[in-house]
């Protein structure tokens, strides 16, 4: 069951952030716990057209982790990063790299932030902030946003599957 | 023996980063060595009127770390972080957040580079990433540059000394 809640992408011209915000149809801690258990995780993030592998997700603070999108020529693109918090269900900040890039070390600093609105419902907001404004364009020009909405969407129907489960 | 060598800190206005830069008479591998091996770590860092201690200092890729700073008076001031990339002897890429910051999540990403330079000199130039504007006009006006400028000081003397241990 698909929702009418839109994905927004937002990146300033000559800074070097962006910002993602996503209101969804279930409560703060169930939208925590999509955003950081393995097994949830895997139905939802990435393009539609992809599928998803975790190499590694060490919990907590100070975890290692490393996520693989593979399309369907068999082709795979890899991230990895360290998570310096994880504070539930209010807050995860870690570091994000592609690992397609030319070079190493264009690394980026994600903090998510998970409020509770009422009438259940939650809103995400996922702040980016990157080594140069270079590095943040690059990251908004290789269509990361198709991504991020298509898995916006496929999340919209764990949470309304995880809830009606109870 | 101190050097002639200046500790430069560049905060451009309205900007969430900045920049500090230091050359030091050592070649590369060893200034390298000072700032990611524990037992020289502790000799430089901070301030001239602060000892200093290390409880953790994972090595490598994913490491967690935590440094305190302890003034004459005993009181103690904790930084802790992740290090999401050792290149060693080029560059150091980690998250550190000041532990007396009156709420939690005001973390900031650090890029250490480490230029060899001509005469067996070497060029370090940090890069600090901050979440706002604020956090890190924040960190600019605790106080931070003369740590790091007496930090150098140190880290002179010992680099000289290690050179002529050989």
């Amino acid at each position: 069951m698909a929702t009418k809640n839109q994905t927004k992408v937002v990146a300033e011209p000559g800074r070097q952030e962006l910002f993602i915000t996503r209101e969804f149809e279930a409560p703060r801690e169930l939208v925590f716990k999509a955003f950081t258990d393995p097994d949830l995780l895997t139905r939802w993030l990435g393009p539609c057209d992809m599928t998803m592998r975790i190499d590694v997700m060490e919990p907590g603070d100070g975890g290692y982790w490393r996520f693989v999108h593979i399309d369907q020529k068999g082709n795979e693109y890899g991230f990895h990063g360290v998570t310096h918090e994880v504070a539930a269900p209010e807050r995860v900040i870690r570091t994000f790299e592609f690992e397609g890039l030319p070079e190493k070390g264009h690394v980026a600093m994600e903090t998510a932030i998970f409020e509770a609105l009422p009438g259940d419902r939650t809103r995400v907001t996922v702040q980016s902030v990157f080594r140069s404004v270079a590095d943040r364009d690059g990251m908004v020009q290789s269509g990361m946003e198709r991504g991020v909405v298509d898995s916006h969407q496929k999340l919209d129907e764990i949470l309304a599957t995880e809830l009606q489960l109870g």
